[in-house]
């Protein structure tokens, strides 16, 4: 399985929001993430990086600097 | 391995612009993709939509209506 670890960048921090993502899609208020077992989530922020082969998404907030 | 194939959506229909994308990370101009073999590709576009189970990464041209 493919699914990758979601993290939210706070204050330089990576901090795990979401374990098995499956699908990710950037909306209006944020980016929409639901994972392997259909559990959802909206997170107020943006995609940063997305690492595939390390399984891994890199939010960060979205009153950041990019 | 967990790299994806990454489509554009463009008059309805999805064109295969690269395979086996590792890294996909949004940037003003539009979005830029690596695959594991090192390639890189700066598309205009956005993201629309991944799904990481199915290995798959849909980007819209910008100025298509989201």
């Amino acid at each position: 399985m493919c699914e990758a670890n979601a993290y939210l960048l706070q204050n330089g921090e990576e901090q795990l929001i979401m374990q098995s993502v499956d699908i990710v899609r950037p909306e209006k208020e944020g980016v929409y993430l639901q994972d392997i077992f259909g559990g959802q989530r909206m997170v107020r922020a943006r995609i940063k990086e997305m690492y595939l082969v390390d399984h891994k998404i890199l939010l960060e907030e979205e009153d950041q600097p990019s």
